[in-house]
Parts: C-alpha cells; sequence; structure tokens
C-alpha cells in the first residue's frame, strides 16, 4: 500500500479509519493530492469522485442522512472549497454528520498574490460545528518554515517541533470528528501543504494517537417528575413531529401515543411516523378552521395545553402560524442536543433521546379522560372524504399529478423530495408507511435536491424516487454528474416550467415582471439533461399518459429514469387554492 | 410607478439608483419580492434574471469586470446567499465591486427552526469589504417588534423609532456603496423583512440621506525622492504586470518604458499591454534557463535589481519561483489600495495609480545605460522562432489547437479564458493587441468562467470568445441557463476529457486512481448542453476540421455558438512538455 509522505496527510487518513469514516467524496485538485492518493490507495475507503464541489457536498450529505454516520468531503484549495457552503449548512440545520476536508496553501501563501488561496481558516464559522485549523508539518517542509515562520522552530529541534504539531493536530482532529459523532454537525479540517504533494511512501511515518469520546452521560430522569404530573393531567396535548428518520421511535411507545384520546399527533411526510390515528396533513386539518366563520372558537379547541416536539424541522406553515397565535402553556422539546424556540413559547428542552424520554414518560395505565382526538378525528375523516371527490373532478394539474405519484410508489422505495412546492404538495397525501420519506428541510434550499438524492441511493437497499420541480431539478443538473446512479434510480421532475410556488403566494399579479423575476418561466428541453448524463427519459402531460408511464417506470432498467410530468402553469395555484376551499 | 412599501427596501433601491448602480441580477425568490419589487418596476434599473445563484454572481461579475462598477445580485433568504460565495471570493481577490444584496428574515426568527433561515448578517466576513446588516423598519412590523424586540422601542414613539432604524440604514448602506466605489471590493448588504412582503404604494415614504465619499486625498510625491534615486542609477529593473483591463496605462509612459535599455517589462495575456519591446510570454524565457547547464549564471543575469509590480494577480508560476529564489533588492507595488508580498521582499507600496506613479517617476532624459532589456530580446527571438518551428511539427493537441485558435480571432474581440490548462496555455502565445483579454484570477477556480464571460459580454462593443476546458465547462453549465446571451457570442471547449493539467504536473502515474481522482475522465457528449440552452454546436478533432470550422466561426449567427475542440488525452502533457524543451 501506498501513503502520501506527508505526515499530516497521513494523520487525516488515519483518524477517519480509526473512527470508520469510510465513504470519501473526492473532487479534482492538486494541493488536495496528498489526501486524495492516502484515500484512495487504502481500500478500506470507498471513494467517489464529484468534480462539481456544490453537488459533491450533497451527495455525502444524502449518503450520510442514510447511513446516519459520518462522510467526507475531500477538495483543493480556493474557491473550491466555498463551493461545499450550502450543503454544509443544510447539514447544520439538518444535524447531519458532513465532514469536510479541504487543503490549503502553508499559511504564509495566503494573501501573498497566489492562486487559488482564500481564508480557509474558520471559513464556515457560523454555520460549523467545529474548524480543526491543522498546522503544517515541520520535518516536510522545514526549509520553508525556516524561511516564513521561525518562531515556530524557536529553541526545538526539528524533532520536538514536528512532534509538538502532530499533538496539536492530533488533538484537533480528536475534537472535530468526535464532535461530528457525538452531535451529528458538520465539521471542517483545513490542512495546510507545502510542494511537492506527490511524494508517497511504502510505510507510514506517523502513529496518530486517537481519542474516542465517551457517550455523554444521560440526564437524571428525576428531575422529570415536575413534568410528568403536567402531562398526565393535560386534557389537550398535542405532540408534532418534524424531520425524523424511519424506525427512529419504538413501535410501543407509538402505540401508547396512538391511544390516549388526550393526545392529538401531528406528523409530516418527513416525520416518517405512521399510525391510523395519527394526523398526517397538517394543513389539510387547519385550513378548513383558518376558513370557518367559528374559527376563533375551532382554534381554541385545538390549542394545546402541552406541544411535545421531536425531531427536525417542521415544513407546514400552518401548524408554526397557529402555535405561535395561540400559544400552548408549555412547549417541551426532546433532543440530545437542541431545542428551537419555534413557537417563541419554549419551555423546556429535555436533552435525551426521544426513546428515553417516553420510556420514562409514557404511562399506558393512566390515561387522562378527553374528547381532544376524537373531535379531530371526524375534522380528519371529513377532509379524507372530501379530497378523494376534489381529485376525482379536477383536471391534471401539479395537484392531480402528485395524488397519483405518491399513489404509485412501491412499497419499501425511498422518496426524496424536492423543495418547495413539491414537499407541501406532498404534505397533502398519505405516503405507504414502508417508504422512507427525505427531503433537505435544514435550509430548504433548491440547491442539492438531485445530488442528495443521488448519494442517499447509493447504500440504500431499494431503489429511490426523487420527485422535485423542474426550477429545483434545473439547478442541480451536475448532480447527474457522476458515476454512482444505479439503474434503478429515478426522478420524476413536476415541470410547471417555473417556480410554481410563486403562485399561490398573495399579492402576486400576472406582469412580465412576476414571470421573469419570482416564477421564472424558462421552456427548457429537459430530454437534453437525461441524454447528457445517460438517463431514459420520457414526458407526460395527460392523466392518461401518466398512469400509463407510470405501470412500467418503476421496472427494473438497465440504465436510471428521468420522467418529465408537464402541469399547466397557469392553473395549478387556482386548482391548489380551491383544494382548501373544498375541503372546509 | 410602484413601490414597495417597507421602507429599507425603498432605502436600499433609492441609494443603488442615486449612486449609479444600474444592473440587478436577481434570483428568484419571496423574501426578496421588496427588492425584486422595487428594482423591476423602476426603469432606471435593468434587472436580469438568474436562478442559480453561484451563476448569477458570476455574471455579475463579468459585467462588473467590464464596466468598472458595481453590479449588483439580489437573493432570497437562506442557503441561496451562500451560493454567491465563490463569486465573492474571486470579486475580493480581483478588486471587483460586486454588491451582494440579500433578504434575510427578522432577527428573532433566526435559528428558531424557521425554514430558509440561516446565519446571514456577516457570513462573508472573511472576504468582503464591509457587511452592512441592516435593521427591521418599526413602522412596517410594529407588533412583531413589540413582541419579540421591545429594547428597540424602548421609550420611543414608533415615529422615533423609525427615524433612528432609517438613520443607522442610511448610515450602513453609505459606507458599503461608498466601500466598492472607493476600494472596487465586494460589499454585503442584508436587510431584514417582515411579512406582508408583496404589498406595494404608489409614492414612495422615505427620503434616503445619501453621503457621498470624497475621492481620497492623492499621495505626496514628494516622499517620493528617494525611490526615484534608486530607479534612476538601477540598471537592471523588472516591471511585472498581473490582470488589468485595457488601456489602463496612458501610451506615452509605455513608450517611455519600452525605450529604456534598462528596464524589462514583463507581461501577461490578462496584462492587456502591449508594445513590441515588452516580454509577453514570461513561460518561454523562463523556461530555457530554467533547463540550461549555467542556469545560476543566467538566472543572475536576470535579477533585477529592482522589481516594480502593479495590476492583479500574476499567472506565471514560474516568475514567481524566480523571483522568490532570485530576489531583488528592492519590490515595489503600486496600486491604490493593497499591494501583496508575492516575492517576500516587497519593500514599498506606492499607494497610487500606476499613471499618477508613472507621470511623478519617469523620466525621458536620464537612461542609465544598460545592456539588460538586450540581453533577453535576443533570447525572445531565439524562442519565437523555435515556437513557430515547434508548432509546424507537432500534431493534433492542446498546444496546437490553443495556438491556431488564439490567431484566429478577429480584432477587438473580447476574449474569456478559463482556468487553469487554457490560461496557461494561452500565455505562451502572442494575442493581437486589439483583443481584450480576461480570466478570473483572484481565485483562479473553474467555477465561473462561462457565467462571468456571459455577464461581460452584455455590453461590451464587439463580440466575446470564452475559451475554457472541459471541466471549467461542464462545472458552469448553468451559466448558459439565462435569456442574455448574445447570438455572437462564442464559445471554444477545449475537451481533453478531464483535467488535462493534472496530467503535466510531476508524480502522476498512469493509473485508475489518477484517471479518477485528478483527471476525472468523463466521456461527457457536450452537443446536448448546446440544445439544452440553444447554442449552435460543432465539434472537431483534427487540424483541417479546426482550420476550416474556424473560418466561418466568428460570422453572425442566429444564435450563440459552441465549438468542441477534442484533443488526444494521452498525448496533450507529453506535447506541452516538449515544447519547453525544443525552445530550450
Amino acid at each position: 500500500m501506498k501513503y502520501s509522505s506527508i505526515p499530516a496527510a497521513q494523520s487525516v487518513v488515519d483518524h477517519c479509519k480509526a473512527r470508520g469514516i469510510s465513504n470519501i467524496i473526492i473532487s479534482p485538485g492538486s494541493r488536495n493530492a496528498p489526501l486524495t492518493i492516502g484515500f484512495s490507495e487504502d481500500p478500506f475507503f470507498n471513494c467517489y469522485s464529484i468534480v462539481d464541489e456544490r453537488c459533491a457536498a450533497f451527495f455525502a450529505l444524502g449518503m450520510a442522512q442514510q447511513l446516519r454516520k459520518p462522510t467526507a468531503v475531500l477538495c483543493t484549495s480556493g474557491s473550491a472549497l466555498l463551493n461545499y457552503y450550502p450543503a454544509i449548512s443544510e447539514a447544520f440545520y439538518s444535524d447531519l454528520p458532513l465532514v469536510v476536508i479541504s487543503a490549503d496553501r502553508p499559511c504564509y501563501k495566503v494573501d501573498i498574490g497566489d492562486g487559488q488561496t482564500i481564508r480557509q481558516e474558520n471559513v464556515f464559522e457560523k454555520h460549523i460545528g467545529y474548524s480543526a485549523n491543522l498546522k503544517q508539518d515541520v520535518v516536510h517542509a522545514t526549509e520553508s518554515l525556516m524561511r516564513y515562520d521561525p518562531d515556530q522552530l524557536a529553541g526545538l529541534s526539528v524533532g520536538q517541533a514536528q512532534a509538538q504539531v502532530q499533538q496539536f493536530n492530533d488533538a484537533v482532529l480528536d475534537k472535530a470528528l468526535n464532535m461530528a459523532f457525538m452531535d451529528n454537525c458538520p465539521v471542517h479540517i483545513n490542512i495546510p501543504f507545502e510542494e511537492p504533494l506527490y511524494q508517497t511512501a511504502d510505510e507510514p511515518s506517523v502513529v496518530p494517537q486517537i481519542h474516542f469520546l465517551e457517550e455523554r452521560d444521560k440526564p437524571a430522569p428525576s428531575a422529570w417528575e415536575e413534568y410528568k404530573n403536567i402531562w398526565k393531567q393535560a386534557k389537550r396535548k398535542m405532540i408534532l413531529v418534524g424531520v425524523l428518520p424511519p424506525n427512529t421511535i419504538e413501535r410501543e411507545f407509538l402505540d401508547i401515543l396512538a391511544a390516549d384520546p388526550s393526545i392529538v399527533v401531528f406528523t409530516e411526510c418527513t416525520s416518517n411516523l405512521s399510525n391510523t390515528n395519527f394526523f398526517p396533513n397538517i394543513d389539510s386539518i387547519l385550513a378548513p378552521i383558518e376558513k370557518a366563520g367559528n374559527r376563533e372558537e375551532l382554534f381554541g379547541l385545538l390549542q394545546p395545553e402541552v406541544v411535545l416536539t421531536f425531531g427536525g424541522l417542521v415544513v407546514s406553515k400552518k401548524i408554526k402560524a397557529f402555535l405561535r397565535a395561540y400559544a400552548p402553556v408549555a412547549h417541551w422539546h426532546v433532543d440530545k442536543r437542541r431545542a428551537y424556540d419555534t413557537f417563541f413559547c419554549l419551555s423546556k428542552h429535555f436533552k435525551s433521546d426521544p426513546n428515553d424520554f417516553f420510556k420514562e414518560f409514557l404511562d399506558r395505565t393512566t390515561v387522562v379522560e378527553s374528547g381532544y382526538k376524537a373531535f379531530w378525528a371526524a375534522k380528519r375523516e371529513h377532509y379524507r372524504l372530501q379530497r378523494e371527490r376534489y381529485l376525482g373532478e379536477i383536471p391534471f394539474t401539479d395537484l392531480w399529478a402528485l395524488g397519483h405519484i405518491l399513489k404509485s410508489i412501491p412499497k419499501n422505495f425511498q422518496l426524496q423530495l424536492g423543495n418547495s412546492s413539491t414537499v407541501r404538495y406532498a404534505q397533502l397525501f398519505d405516503i405507504d408507511p414502508s417508504i422512507g420519506v427525505f427531503c433537505n428541510r435544514g435550509t430548504s434550499g433548491i440547491d442539492g435536491s438531485t445530488s442528495t438524492a443521488i448519494g442517499a441511493s447509493v447504500y440504500y437497499k431499494t431503489p429511490t424516487l426523487l420527485v422535485t420541480g423542474d426550477l429545483s431539478f434545473l439547478y442541480d443538473s451536475n448532480g447527474m454528474w457522476n458515476n454512482y446512479i444505479r439503474p434503478d434510480f429515478r426522478i420524476i421532475v413536476i415541470n410547471n416550467d417555473g417556480g410554481g410556488i410563486f403562485r399561490i403566494l398573495p399579492g402576486k399579479e400576472e406582469t412580465h415582471n412576476f414571470n421573469t423575476y419570482f416564477e421564472t418561466t424558462h421552456s427548457l428541453n429537459l430530454k437534453s439533461l437525461a441524454e447528457l448524463y445517460g438517463f431514459d427519459f420520457e414526458e407526460v402531460a395527460e392523466k392518461d399518459e401518466l398512469e400509463d408511464t407510470l405501470l412500467q417506470f418503476y421496472k427494473a432498467s438497465e440504465r436510471p429514469k428521468i420522467l418529465e410530468v408537464k402541469t399547466p402553469r397557469l392553473m395549478n395555484d387556482k386548482i391548489l387554492l380551491s383544494y382548501f376551499d373544498f375541503i372546509s
């Protein structure tokens, strides 16, 4: 096996290997050669080559999303690194462990006019768990250090100085990688390399010192007694679940929650939690209330005493608006690391895994009498009936197409949703519980949906379907520029010729300015992209066509497939807005 | 005319208008609606709609590069903003005035779990001239401020509080925009907006207070006497010119420099400075010395007493290596704002416009006797003869194709070059002086070449040609996703199926890992991209084909054109390396 001759490169590779970080997404470059050599020559690592760093980072994010463990990206110096930032911010707010590794020039080459050189240290500090700024090796570049940074060698032999550097580098690497594992957050490792960059050795020259952090102590549940009493007595308890990986919560706890008449559990399509007694279409419950003559009365009936939240960010704007206006007495959030005050009334952060929390909190024996759930269950039956009627009446549009597509997905598929129309439409329908549903809701950007979905598909047990809008699909077209797309990967592009979501907003007018600067119509032919990146391609623009095509679409094929669903730009918003009237 | 009803939005628009910032590149979004409305409804502004913020910012950068005045980009909140960062870093190191305007959520909505919300204030602080973090209007959102930020209203009437906010906002807008104009640097303006976002008014409600900064005092040339004496007496003076817009230096000064036997003027293709007595192919002068048996002696003869630099960053690695190893007694840099210590021997920064400097410094009457220039002029004649011979002998490769393409460009065209092989190859040839030559050398990234070229072409008096490599072209394929591409715009893609530059590096081996993680071969058919974005397309792979195609390529056409030049991946590096042997 070959090793880079540069000690710091060996250390980074060793630390990743010792912790089982085996997936490395590499973007081409010269400054990062020592690490590219180190990772790609060691068969322990699965290396992936993706040129566009923006896509590479979202690809890695998708992989981390599915593996639930740190995934690394590696790039050269300069603006290459900055292209990672959109995915880093998504990882930061989605609690995903993205390990960003950047090669840098030696520090004395920063801001002296060298090419591909920027201020890389701490450059992501606003959205990163930890920035490990490694020091340059002394043994590798004694001459340049003597010339430009003699302080680092003052009073020390070269061997002593190098030992200090390695000790420092081991410590910051420990800190970064422990944090990625413990806190599921992005971290940044920046390593300056002096030339020559391509030299290799047959044996490693460093023995890294790696210190794993123990799992943090669990909080003492004894302090929870007062909250348990509040919980037991409350007759109106709402549980709201944000983004959550499938199979996170033990079935036993879900059954208890589902059976309790004082609890309504509001889930989203990204919650990956399912029970016939839960409430999976928040907006379809709330919209009729918003439109009702007795809205204050109804909202009063819905207003919970306690709101319990867990999981990541919440998609529904209506539930946020409701809980901000009708604040509960108590809002508790359960998460090992952080709690957002989403409704401006957060009163308790339980720093706990949700299962540990439920184990302490839920008590099958004492159930408070309440008509809370039953009342809302009746509302749920009403909109469900109306929804089916409405879908039977409307023409081919975004709403109809999404409804039909979501029903067509084979069991156990992975479903990736684009932002933002797509995931909002998906919220209106029920998705088979065997299907894992994912969407980048940390920052809710349109910038990396395709890359994320492809990265997420690599190790998934079954095929993956990405449903996305035309703007998001075009934005991340480089997401398809790699050699890791499985033949069973599927993309459905809902092409409403622009950002259909802007049509739904209040205050828009049908003007040139609206069409150009908000909706952004384009008339591009997506078939060319399919040809460029080796996808099979079909397009449909009517109900029958869509139904027929979907019958074959998911079947095994030699190449991945794109299905373009062309919907009528000027009709989609009206059909959606009328839906909420219809179910009211 | 319509105005946003939000005062802060009116202020931003007013400040831009008062200063003549008329080009606004808008990416779609909802949070930025108040500004989109403000800019697009006022006929003073030329608004451009570009969806992908990464491309939008490079497009604006290209426009600023040509107009030599601030150009603005506008986007919504969240990760959208972070996609601007690669272009911002390029602007920062290329001294281009990119005005970044981002809409933000109100500050109390940051980090509470709302969508499309990140920590936008100062997010670019490592690579920005100034970050203006505007305050939220009081009159527009009194209720929310009272609830979430009562301190801002403490002891004040709403009118008083709003007056304070406006005064603050005017001040930071002044600071940002004055800096963009004075220092040619990127600045960031972040504005929090509360809903409703789409309300308009027929009359403006604010009268902004705008304070223009006077041009800074010129330095007193009296302090320059001692340097003038050094200059006059030095027998070996080297002038090295980095990136410079065309027609920057007055002809009179160039003539004096060209006539002086003690001065060698080294220019690059991006220097846009031309004189038969200058030295435009630095690497072709230096490579034969590097290879010579008497290299120390020759380098000693070339070693200057004084190096005078002006302009932006320097492409040639050989000249940097030479001047770092053979440091001059004095390195002086002339620039109004900053001086990089590129050779680790900077001794004086003349904070002056180069023309003002030359007016003081150059003296036609006293010329020191010297054989410095004559000696190197003989070397120049030698490599020029050898270069012609070599081009006559070699097969169709990157080197041959670039040489032929550069000769084919019609007079007065604008030439945009991709990074990094392309610009390095271009350095080896002479380009007609009527052609303006540009390349993103601030960070030397491959990430925005196409967007920059298209933005730079919009207002250019004549057609623009982009010559770029396949990786850079594919990386920025979204650069073609806009409606502002002139039919006379031309792209030549030198497709060597990967990053050919990596083949030239020392230490590479012909392995799977090299081909995958360094060179990054791809075999993509670029024709599909041409079809997607409405370009005519041709491809050539031989000398005759290229020659024939170029005869028609630049002629007027209804659609823009892409010419793909397929070169032999495995031969390009050998032909280039042999070139340096051949001229030695």
